[in-house]
């Protein structure tokens, strides 16, 4: 099995070369920090993906968690992971200090999440789900609930969870049913049921605090009615003690992969004794929970990312063991067979992967470096990085989704027989990587967000920011000979983008609601290769200024590659804009004119 | 689960009013049939399927073969479908008379087979493995040969596979080194490996029955060397008993899906007893087989259509039942939910299912009826049918294994979360369906054999053929109102075909061979593209002129069904070809310039 599920030099060129995570410390928030520790960040995530997330890998695929007399048991690894990383502080290390936390910038995380996913990604979650349910708390929750929960959810002693999905709801936020009637008491009493819930229950941990939504009761309906709770699996005593508090889990989901972490079916009062207590404001829930939903959504781009690269490298090294076949020009079977990667479609394989990877790898962390910028900055300088982290945001979840399916699926591809086999890794990593474009909101729902939401939200707003950053990235490429091509390509991807816009927009305009939003996944498609385009030119205009000055042979290569890379994406990807343009602008409505009963 | 898997009207659509294979009963070969004889054997294999393969679909896959003690367990349905298919005749209907065949067209037993594999993909790989296996030996085997091994084989008593992958040489077949060495007895001693090979060991049959790729001793190296043996487990006696022929199995794989067949590792002749026996002319092995491997593929590409079709109807199954949200318009809570087939979105990724799955399906049976009269015809009629079917055996093999893929993944993204998880049939078609871009030649290797061999054969005659069959299709489908605006983008197309395979070609006039086949895995698929788009222009011709005179609403419905998803196929998958041609245009040898040392 390979060694490597991450390239190192990589995420250096990303964090110090592209995003210049340094530059961060000058802020007062971040000055405590340097380079050393930014550096101590990602050696400590390569060690302890090496040494304790990796090895478990397979095994936590091979023996999933099991549900028995009403419990559920995992891995030992889960209540491993959570121990050293709540003892290391990495559960909190974004928070501020008041809470705890050790105001490590959100990049930095990323990158240390990211190890972590391509290590192992079922793994990943426990903690990482952890980090983003106290981030709720601490953003909206009262002093008291801060206090009672987050230091023990930092420590890694309580697992945290999203409780969003209901069975009669499912993407359809606005039907949750989930009661919450108030006591005299303070707390409320909590009724009904969650469903596909991560990490939610294990026997290996002392206790689950769920982040659940629900509706108080007489609340408008819909979703202006629901409000956000905290609801412990058990709830902690003024004593200090813990009782239980009425969360049943149902059963579990036997899943395709991504089978280390537990998805259950929940059950809130069934005895009437579940007690929650609300976070924010009544009946403003939901617009709390984006907070996380928007961090877990990067995530998953993230964790799709990270498996992509798993795969990858998996790939990478089996192709260049394996001999066989020779050179087209040379068929004489005297002469040695040679490695598979001296192959060209081999080759093309390996470039597509690295070409997904690295492009949605480049765009997770610049969507970090917003996150960053915008928690640092004021008035009009925050509302352009948060503008332009709303609209990338659907684009970052999806596109790495999505396109980490197929970069998987050629991954498994180099290998022929053996990549369909348990042998080696692929199989399970093309397993694990199908969830992405599911959990967080479906790939459709993202294709919705973006058209519907982002690109004409205040007046277009965040889309023409985004054009002036496609704009100056070009002015960049096109200074560089390496780049020029490519800097014009992506001009004229943006008269594209501009013009499919537009047609769009001008549908909703006439208030064809449905007929404009009918092909929004196309148009998120669409979008996501001009953003992974961008994303591309600009690491190969770094890379090809890098290129001037190298003085190792390592260097060189690494750059080198870069720019080869983005023109393979260039010149591969890129041209699949035409044939989404042409079907956005022709199609009038052709899916909303299928009758459901010709589909028989 | 759903209890369709495929659909009986489409299949009649398209053996009677697409492929006309009554037709076929003119001709004194196939004369003793009728309409009746096909509707028998249509209705039969619906049968079989509903009772006997898709109620253990799950089960096989849950309860994969066991290796124990150097022998291979596997479910009963195995030895109960070879039994049920022997006796009623299904493994030797294509043959002719004389050698216990029924002399039924390829056309049908193609409806037969597809009916199996999308009730049970692998429990249809044991009869129909054994049908190509027996046609090798009829069509080169000795007389003796034949007497022997065809008759067990055609009863269902003695499996058939096909042993040509080693270790060493995967899809290098120049380098198989299985050793043959003649005996004064006239069998050959046979000594080597086999690798990944299916069906080919499992107790509860009475023997199995190997066509295997060897060398005899001392003959030229590379392909002109191989020749083709019958290899069986066990060896049959002259007093018809049976001995132990020095097979072993080694192992079996655990793979991604299509776990119901055993896929084993073969140890011949360890014990140097393993004998085998000639079929054909020493050193003209490959030809022969390649006679099974065409089969086979058209057969692998019918296998990924008949998954994709189970798939399809099990995710329609679910968005029908599934309440959830409302019309864009219509947001009010206190309005019921809608079933999710209502969303333009689901409405997208059904019709693309359909897309692929009645697109390839169209494929497969025109190249049935190629096979069947050519089998009927002579001089320069059957010359045209076998150009056109070794022009299209690539494509038919690749396009619906790798778009049942992406089709296998909709169906899967329909369900949501519940799609990911093992209470619904999808996740195990998404996993099924992977394996067809691997066996019988990967993708890459039939881009291959499309570029490199079959467009530039007998001086581009049968890529003339194909345009001619384009231009045939575009001049009926140009006369009707419904199908003229497909026909013309149609005719756009070819335009595209030509420049593009004008523009490799000049390649490889240059001598530039490498370049020229560089990427010809997308060059497959902007044919396959192309090769889709006519079959539906062609059914879409025909559902409009039956639509004219239509009497019922079923038929109505189909009709329009029928236009409607051409028009999909032409709107959105159609317009890929521009990006496809861009890239094949413009590429100049990216994949080849990239050195193995920049993938690191």
């Amino acid at each position: 099995m390979a060694e490597q599920f991450i390239n190192l030099r990589n995420l250096e060129f990303l964090l110090y070369e592209m995003f210049d995570a340094t530059q961060l410390t000058k802020y007062p928030y971040f000055s405590d920090h340097s380079k050393e520790t930014f550096d101590l960040v990602i050696s400590t995530a390569m060690q302890m993906g090496k040494d304790m997330l990796f090895p478990a890998f397979s095994e936590m695929d091979k023996k999933p968690p099991e549900f028995k007399d009403g419990k559920v048991y995992v891995h030992p690894l889960a209540a491993q992971i959570m121990k050293a990383c709540g003892e290391g502080g990495w559960i909190g290390a974004e928070s501020s200090y008041e809470y705890g936390g050790q105001q490590i910038p959100n990049m930095l995380m990323t990158a240390f999440r990211g190890i972590f996913a391509a290590a192992n990604y079922s793994a990943s979650v426990y903690p990482f789900l952890t980090t983003g349910a106290a981030h709720l708390i601490t953003s909206f929750g009262s002093k008291e609930l801060i206090q009672t929960y987050v230091p023990k959810m930092f420590a890694g002693l309580w697992q945290g969870t999203m409780a969003l999905t209901e069975p009669q709801a499912g993407s359809s936020l606005t039907d949750i049913t989930t009661l919450a009637i108030p006591t005299k008491e303070g707390f409320y009493k909590i009724k009904g049921q969650k469903i596909f819930i991560s990490s939610s229950d294990y026997e290996s941990i002392e206790n689950v605090v769920h982040l659940l939504l629900g509706r108080i009761e007489g609340a408008p309906l819909g979703v202006k009615g629901i409000s956000l709770f905290v609801v412990p699996k058990k709830r902690p005593e003024k004593n200090g003690g813990l009782v239980t508090n009425d969360v049943t889990c149902m059963g579990i989901y036997h899943k395709l992969g991504y089978r280390g972490a537990p998805i259950t079916q929940l059950a809130f009062g069934d005895n009437d004794d579940c007690r929650g207590w609300l976070v924010g404001e009544p009946n403003k829930g939901l617009s709390c929970m984006f907070q996380m939903m928007n961090e877990a959504r990067i995530d998953v781009g993230m964790g799709a990312t990270a498996i992509a690269s798993a795969a990858y490298y998996a790939s990478l090294e089996y192709t260049k063991q394996r001999p066989q076949g020779r050179p087209i020009m040379a068929k004489d079977p005297l002469t040695p067979q040679i490695p598979i990667i001296e192959h060209a479609d081999i080759k093309r394989m390996l470039l597509f992967q690295r070409a997904i990877v690295e492009g949605s790898l480049s765009l997770i962390f610049q969507c970090s470096q917003y996150v960053d910028l915008a928690s640092v900055t004021q008035g009009e300088e925050k509302e352009r990085y948060e503008l332009l982290l709303d609209l990338l945001t659907p684009v970052a979840k999806s596109y790495p989704s999505e396109m980490g399916i197929l970069s998987v699926s050629q991954g498994l591809q180099c290998l022929g027989g053996y990549g369909y086999c348990d042998e080696f890794p692929l199989e399970q990593y093309y397993r694990d990587v199908r969830i992405h474009s599911i959990h967080e909101g479906t790939t459709g729902i993202q294709g919705m967000d973006l058209l519907g939401r982002k690109v004409v939200m205040k007046n277009g707003k965040a889309f023409l920011l985004f054009i002036e950053e496609l704009k100056k990235a070009i002015a960049s490429g096109q200074e560089t000979d390496e780049c020029k091509n490519c800097a014009d390509s992506l001009a004229e991807a943006i008269k594209i983008l501009q013009n499919t816009t537009e047609s769009l927009i001008s549908i909703a305009r006439r208030g064809e609601t449905e007929f404009f939003l009918a092909d929004a996944t196309l148009y998120l498609e669409l979008f996501g290769i001009i953003t992974i385009a961008w994303q591309w030119l600009l690491q190969a205009t770094r890379a090809s200024i890098a290129l001037r000055s190298v003085t190792n042979k390592e260097d060189e290569n690494f750059y080198s590659a870069k720019i080869h890379t983005c023109r393979y994406f260039f010149t591969y990807e890129l041209p699949k804009l035409k044939g989404i343009e042409e079907t956005l602008v022709k199609a009038e409505g052709l899916t909303l004119k299928m009758r459901p009963e010709w589909f028989e």
